[in-house]
């Protein structure tokens, strides 16, 4: 095929009613008009899983999960086959497929399956005949033939696979944002939308707070070197690329502040300094499925040191029980909780060549008199955990000292876009 | 296999809501733990299949066929789901299977297509392993494994062509009534239920205005003689068999009175008495696709004859329409309608081999003062059109001149249970 063939993602959101389907239609066929192939993937309508999961709930109280897979995607099912009525209306030819029926073969448990093949043979004919092709997003089939689906960010996953196994020249995510910003505009109002940002940026920013995919997702298109178009399902304005690293993006040093405010820190005091201590803890909490994000152990005084470790709020309970245990075990002293922390990060690929990045980031905090309880990096990131209460002035401080939203040179945010 | 297999059918109101699943859940366990092997076959839940249509209308004036059928079939797969969880609370192994999964090919258009195959290779393993299986009734995938749904009754066909692709010991078809009653017992309070009655009885009584079976799935079982036990969801009692005629049936004189109030009456007057008139006048009417049932054509006086017919209320007016411009060709009269009618029939094999059975039913009616304007005969029926004032006294008349109230012996009716 020698169109250019693009793979548009729609949410829940944006097909919750009639109404929002009609606008994705128009959208749909927009694209379709500007010369393209167009692959559609859509989530259920609004708030359907809810609905059905309220269903199982009234039948059973552990409802197998099998039989939630059959239930759930009929969510999809409904939302493929009105939009493609929908763009039928608008007078173009569509047609509209589950899973199932276009081979997105995955394996693994049920409601959380993962997808190893997905066999085109049905679709490629009807991309030859150019009609657009509406597929059903978050689910597939297993060898068994038994309907399966693939968990949150389900499908999102399934426009990349899909955009991967068509040879799609973009995949693009509809979302209810702009597209992926310096920082929460909510909190600092001069954020701006970044033209473009890396897999490894953007896979940063999703597992520190930025609700716009899920790291999963990207992990797929950075592998498979898909560029993701993230935008507006309300606006024509161009979004957020993600890609590959280009040349120009290395000049820009930090690309990102995020913030993730559901973290809760736990303290072990005088854990004893031999070898083996941390494993033991961090073993434990991992066999009762907790999962641990920043740590951090300060250097040893008088044999015994003070590890430090973030988690979800919602496991601080069991890793409370579980670090317990563990400290009565290796003969350490207490264990203290703290729910008033929050995580400030900086992300970008430019830290790599770049030095004093993190004293900047201190030192504007320092003039705002912002306290660092923790400090933890990687090569493309800095998270500090800090007050909660100074979170938001922490970010736009942070924001400002890397004039972020300074808008990048013309020339050079147009060379990102269509590199 | 050597165990008893059930196929049970269960329609919309039976599963309209999580409690009455539930309520469907027990029931089937029962069946199982009787001994038997069971397959059960639902419908969608209550007024889905209303609200999809709503959303369906709400995105196209004119949705096509084949994305109707994709939104449709998703009611029953939601129901076969719930079902499943809800047999699994009880402690019992079930597996839910779509129309597709079960292999229910059909042909021919989509939202009516027709059930040509089922592939009983998915089913059979499970049946061996004591599994209670769940299928979507109502659908099916074509030879290019797109969905689609076989039209009104569509679910009682399913559970009749699974009956007979298993080689069922019966076919069970749970409805909000308790079987087939000799008369409406909303006219006719000592009306009574029938313990069994013949494949063309209750075609007859299905096509006449019961509404208990469309004609269609009894047309199946009688070509594979499955029998059939139509019962109601709500009450543990017998209802009623439909099977091959037995000894014991042809007794049964008539087996019940039928009541039809939604047809009208169409007379062309003066009507030429010469060959083809009649075949010119329905020729024109099947060619608008006016169904018709009842024909009555007087001897002719003078040169002419009037032919009267009866179609559908819905029908009336293209009927008219036709009928003026043929009327007009063919040089007859005038051509009237009147809606003011009704259809009484009464139903029973053993007429075939019974004289006066009309002259008592005319009688019956003659005795009230309710006038016949029409009559027709089949082999096992007797219709007349009256007035539709005196419907349901008729009703009542002749139900009581056939003795219909009163239970057959004992003996005869275990053996027409169990026959």
């Amino acid at each position: 095929m020698s169109r250019k063939l693009i793979v548009q993602k729609y949410g829940g959101s944006s097909v919750a009613n009639p109404e929002r389907i009609k606008r994705v239609a128009h959208r749909v066929v927009e694209a379709k008009r500007s010369g393209a192939n167009v692959v559609v993937v859509v989530s259920a309508l609004g708030d359907t899983t809810d609905e059905l999961l309220q269903l199982a709930a009234q039948v059973s109280d552990h409802p197998a999960e099998r039989e939630l897979d059959m239930l759930m995607a009929t969510g999809e099912q409904v939302s493929v086959a009105l939009l493609a009525m929908a763009i039928h209306a608008l007078g173009e030819d569509a047609v509209s497929f589950t899973g199932a029926q276009v081979g997105i073969l995955t394996e693994g448990t049920h409601t959380k399956a993962r997808i190893v093949a997905i066999n085109t043979r049905r679709l490629e004919p009807e991309l030859l005949r150019s009609r657009i092709v509406i597929v059903a997003g978050f689910q597939g089939v297993n060898t068994n033939q038994d309907i399966t689906t693939l968990g949150r960010g389900g499908s999102d996953l399934t426009a990349v696979a899909l955009a991967h196994a068509l040879h799609a020249d973009v995949c693009e995510i509809f979302t209810d944002v702009e597209g992926v910003y310096t920082a929460d505009p909510r909190i600092v109002p001069e954020a701006r939308k970044l033209a473009a940002i890396s897999y490894d940026e953007m896979l940063e920013m999703a597992s520190l707070g930025a609700q716009v995919m899920q790291a999963r997702s990207i992990f797929v298109a950075k592998r498979f070197n898909i560029p993701i178009h993230v935008r507006s399902s309300f606006s024509l304005r161009e979004g957020t690329m993600i890609q590959k690293t280009v040349r120009a993006m290395e000049d820009i040093v930090v690309s990102g502040v995020t913030l993730r405010r559901d973290e809760a820190k736990i303290t072990i005091r005088d854990v004893p300094d031999k070898p083996g201590m941390a494993a033991e803890i961090f073993r434990d909490l991992a066999a009762a499925g907790i999962n641990v994000d920043m740590i951090v152990q300060n250097v040893s005084r008088e044999g015994s040191t003070d590890l430090s470790f973030t988690v979800d709020k919602g496991d601080l309970a069991s890793t409370l029980r579980v670090s317990r245990q563990v400290s009565r075990r290796i003969g350490a002293g207490e264990v203290t909780t703290d729910e008033g922390v929050a995580k400030l990060s900086i992300v970008g690929i430019g830290m790599r060549s770049h030095s004093g990045v993190a004293a900047k980031m201190f030192e504007a905090m320092a003039k705002e008199r912002v306290n660092i309880e923790m400090i933890s990096t990687s090569e493309i990131k800095i998270s500090c955990v800090i007050r909660k209460i100074h979170a938001d002035r922490a970010v736009r401080v942070v924001h400002r000292a890397f004039g972020l939203s300074r808008a990048p040179v013309r020339g050079k945010k147009a060379a990102l876009v269509n590199a």
